[in-house]
């Protein structure tokens, strides 16, 4: 751990997600000795998890061992652990791993732990709806599907049946609008023919918001394209529809036509995200505000309100209404990290962040994406073309990109699924947590890799 | 489900590892009704488990789907389920599947749920030394070995992060070994570099086991070469060492200086197996003797003395003390099979299953491996060689061949371990499992993907 005598300065960052991973990669030749803390020993790619849940991707090739990332980066210490809180008179964290709990003292101290999944207050519906944050996430709905249609195939009375072959999505947005699309073609193009009892292609997906159209911050033109798109691909999209229950067996909606229930075994949320539980200790320590979701309101230039050596980055700031997309986690990671080097090297700071979108994409099908780049639109293969360019850029790690084209060639070009795996585990530890507590609740403090998409 | 006015004569398989797995493809054109059972829609390639376990290949590229593998046999029946008895009497399995019991009617029954880890009377040891036989069990470990280094990397007490810092591996048969050795590459090629506070090549490799020499199996020469490469590894091989007690934080052993105890938080147990407790009950049912591992003391054609209409194969059989390999396993899986065929054709059975030795082998580093066939006894490179062909003749589907090997390239070549996600649900669900009970119990009846090496 770094000494009070340690003669540099010493950055703590807190989350290796895409706002704390790059700004770490940022500082890589600043004179300044970084500690790295986050709750898994992984960088997730969280845009890419919507593939590890429906069979595409194995959970490596998107959660890359943060080691490996900054193996050649010599002044940077990973630490696993959950940060639960920060004395900021003391200026260090608080953190805790299995078995072990320690601190670590800060001169600068970045704050990007992420968003969790926001429930809107229903935090019942999770057991029934899992989200889509984390590679537990992921893999608990890769069981669930995958194991839908097993179920499906055994049971007789063909309204059991039906529940299992339902699969609802709640939320339109990139994460959703994938999932959906996802679950359509593994129904309509990579089961059929393997169920003795089923035909795959009768089961039903449908896309749930409350909203009036599909990826809506995307624009009214993309917006029509996508819904036509996954129309064609046999997605049920209800739209202006909320939901007011998830149970086991079914979800309960409010709809324009009035309240219905979906009988389905099957649910998952997109929907909403809400700050970590550090950001409102973090507010309350320092006496700055949170908007609605928890996130930190931060100065101009990330930093908090009357603490300049604090900066809190992409999914835990509220700025200017940027989006809670990875590239506002990059670039303020990156922003923090220049703020670091100049103050560090005697000049000015207090700099205002300024967002360069570089626009927004999400793929439907394969072969089918949409993307806006400022006022270009675009959307069809050449869309899908740019999000794959996109996406292998951004993926961290050649052998992943490599392993990753791989299977995306099997997925896209053949008709299989690499990944179909379901553990037993699965199965257990979401009761486990009922039962224990949640393990997930230190998660929540600081999780790390969750940097919004 | 199988009708009882079924036109054709009915087999119902449970279990498909390598023996269940390879007795329906043999029946790929015989005109039968196949039902094939098993507790996980995977079918487990054991022998690569333990690359699962430490990082170098995904969980999908070694348990491809059943259905695919038999998505153009057009007489077979996938189902979901474990068989948790059978009704002799009335020719039916009963089957188990979550939210749903189910049962099959057979005229034939091939009965193939492999072995499950035996902890000779101790399954108190299961806890703290997890072994080596499931999807679940090689995940866990990847679990425990890469957090055990992350933990190591935190402490700064010198015991605590030695106990952290020491690796046990109990059994030193084919899969102690293999462990043992990929313990030991991962500890000085993949991970030095990437602690602050620690040097994983400090790491202590334990291999432990009861007999005098590591894969005795395996002959005099061939065991001698095996320790010595061990040795040049920098694994500790303890011999004629028995384990008395294992908990949270250590191991007790009896060696032949008297008893010592070796702290350590990671300890995996690759020691022994027995028969799942189907088999117990099938013997029962049918007046049939097993061994004292449980397995079921088939006659030579492999039927139960007194109905001929009920196979044992692979690891559930006890005949002429064959080896719990999978060659034994798919052999005698396609011998249950021709024995159908010649019946429904009206000619003589009973025949004697003769197994054919195709040999042994054993991987313990890269480029490193023992191979015994017949007579021919090889080492090193070549051996490693005669490895890496055999596992992907073997290695089902093609794509998971591709994809196997492209990680192998990856890992032999480079210093990369492309797998080294741990989840969450991993470290809760053992806590669960003493809550709630075992999920696993059910799975233990038949399991299934359990076909020894």
């Amino acid at each position: 751990m770094a000494q009070r005598t340690a003669p540099r300065h010493r950055v703590v960052i807190v989350g290796a997600g895409f706002g704390g991973l790059f700004a770490a990669k940022a500082l890589r030749r600043a004179d300044v000795d970084i500690t790295l803390i986050n709750g898994t020993a992984y960088h997730l790619f969280q845009p890419l998890l919507y593939q590890v849940a429906t069979g595409i991707l194995s959970e490596g090739e998107i959660a890359p061992p943060i080691r490996e990332i900054l193996k050649r980066q010599e002044n940077v210490d990973v630490k696993l652990g959950w940060v639960t809180d920060v004395d900021v008179a003391a200026k260090k964290v608080l953190v805790s791993a299995p078995g072990i709990d320690y601190s670590v003292e800060y001169d600068t101290l970045i704050v990007g732990a992420g968003a969790s999944q926001s429930y809107f207050g229903n935090d019942q519906f999770a057991d029934h709806a899992p989200g889509m944050k984390s590679i537990d996430d992921a893999l608990e709905l890769r069981a669930r599907i995958f194991g839908a249609f097993e179920l499906a195939d055994l049971h007789e009375d063909p309204a059991e049946r039906e529940r299992w072959m339902t699969f609802v999505v709640v939320g339109a947005g990139p994460t959703g609008v994938e999932m959906a699309g996802q679950i359509a073609e593994l129904a309509h193009r990579n089961l059929p023919g393997q169920y003795k009892h089923i035909d795959p292609r009768q089961a039903r997906v449908i896309l749930i918001d409350a909203v009036d159209a599909v990826l809506k911050t995307f624009g009214d033109r993309l917006s029509t394209r996508a819904l036509r798109q996954l129309h064609l691909l046999g997605v049920e999209v209800e739209l202006e529809t909320k939901v007011v229950g998830v149970d086991a067996t079914g979800i309960d909606v409010d709809t324009p036509r009035g309240r219905e229930r979906i009988a389905s075994m099957t649910k998952m949320w997109a929907a909403g995200v809400a700050a970590p539980p550090l950001s409102r200790k973090l507010a309350a320590a320092t006496g700055v505000k949170t908007d609605r979701a928890g996130r930190i309101l931060v100065e101009p230039d990330c930093t908090l309100p009357g603490h300049p050596e604090i900066f809190a980055v992409g999914d835990m700031m509220a700025l200017d209404n940027l989006p809670g997309v990875a590239q506002v986690a990059i670039q303020s990671g990156r922003h923090a990290a220049d703020q670091i080097k100049r103050r560090l090297a005697g000049r000015e700071t207090g700099r205002k962040f300024t967002y360069f979108d570089k626009g927004s994409m999400a793929t439907i099908s394969r072969f089918h994406a949409v993307a806006s780049i400022g006022k270009v639109h675009v959307s069809g293969f050449i869309g899908w073309l740019m999000w794959l360019a996109v996406h292998l850029l951004y993926l961290v790690g050649f052998k992943n990109r490599v392993t990753a084209v791989l299977h995306w060639f099997v997925s896209f070009l053949g008709r299989g699924r690499a990944e179909r795996v379901a553990t037993f585990q699965q199965a257990y530890a979401r009761a486990a947590v009922r039962e224990y507590g949640d393990p997930f609740e230190r998660r929540r403090v600081t999780a790390g890799p969750d940097a919004g998409k």
